[in-house]
């Protein structure tokens, strides 16, 4: 049995569909990032560093979305999240994983909390200089996957898909999208319509995403 | 056979040390940062990020420290870097693995990097942000292995003290280095006195660290 900690569209989001691909009982306790219960005291002694989201397992928290989204996919192998030990492409998976949770998720935890750099907001050059970075990763995963894809591993679909995908979504309302970039836009729409995001929008209430073209 | 890309002293430093603590054959190939050798378009061909370190294991280019640690102790369990499959102290392993890699290595890169932050060099107020960040974090492991140590999974070495020493040498020339936490030192003198250690500095002709107290 798993109890998610989690706030609608977070980096908890990745946890909760991963939940759903498995099939896995689980239960959902919300932590309001907007009043601060990331930083309630009883919070705080589940996940010290006061964010989102909490796994707890047999009564023991864990915490860090990718290790996280490791753990799960590696205890239900049958869910199809993971490819199998010894191979090469499970070596590939383990570091789209880091790669994508070091270089783009922390470029977007400096866009949004200026306050972590010293800023109440961002200075031009800086949000300039953070544009930059994110979209060279755009540039760099879209080459990857117009070679490549149509997932990050090739054919088969795995959980660094819905990793990428939750982050994607965090860049709407940038100057510059990711699903601007042929191939992630691609991604895009095969992750968000497999059954599991669906369902996770509708539980986490969120608004239809992308918006349909035009 | 590895052949590991490195640079003295920087993040390939930890590979170099689960190499020689695996008493792996391999071989080093420098790149010169300073050279910005890291940047040569036949690099970029190993590794698009342009950082160090690359580990190629049979002519297929393997990047990210955090994932190479990871891969480099399941393979060789005999080396006694990594807690066994199944158990909770593997899941452990991992978070911390992501977590110091996450939390702190990023914070250095951010140290290191004001470039990336769109700036020549950082303003007063952000290095006194990061300063703080980063010492939250040697509070929170300090605290950790005040209570559990002395190493990250108690009294069992692991891969991660070798990244966390790493890291802590890494906040030498700050005004606060981490060997100013009590536990945090101990750690620090426990890894300094192994014999991968000792054999990586000869190698990467590293000056002492710590230094001696008096
Ligand atoms: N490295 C963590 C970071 C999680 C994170 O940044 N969570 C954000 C929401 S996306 C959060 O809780 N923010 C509230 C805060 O930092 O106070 C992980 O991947 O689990
Ligand atoms: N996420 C990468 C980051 C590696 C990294 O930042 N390496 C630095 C040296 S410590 C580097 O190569 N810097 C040169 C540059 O960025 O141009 C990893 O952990 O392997």
């Amino acid at each position: 049995m798993y109890t998610l900690y989690y706030c609608p569209g977070t980096a908890s989001m990745v946890i909760h569909l991963a939940l759903l691909e498995i099939g896995a009982a689980h239960e959902l306790k919300l932590v309001d990032v907007e009043k601060k219960q990331q930083k309630d005291p009883e919070y705080l002694r589940l996940n010290p560093n006061g964010v989102v989201p909490t796994l707890v397992i047999d009564g023991r928290p864990y915490l860090e979305s990718a290790a996280l989204l490791m753990l799960l996919s590696e205890r239900h192998p049958e869910a199809g999240m993971i490819p199998a030990a010894g191979t090469v492409e499970r070596d590939q998976w383990r570091q789209w994983i880091i790669f994508i949770s070091g270089s783009l998720q922390s470029a977007f935890r400096a866009w949004f909390y200026p306050s972590e750099l010293g800023f109440e907001e961002h200075s031009e050059a800086t949000r300039a200089a953070l544009q930059q970075r994110i979209a060279a990763i755009w540039d760099q995963l879209d080459l990857h996957l117009s070679k490549n894809g149509p997932y990050l591993l090739g054919e088969t679909f795995s959980a660094v898909d819905l990793q990428l995908t939750m982050l994607m979504r965090w860049s709407r309302n940038m100057p510059r999208p990711a699903t601007e970039w042929p191939a992630l836009s691609k991604l895009a729409q095969l992750i968000t319509a497999r059954p599991s995001w669906q369902k996770m929008m509708e539980i986490e209430a969120l608004d239809v995403w992308p918006k349909a073209r035009n």
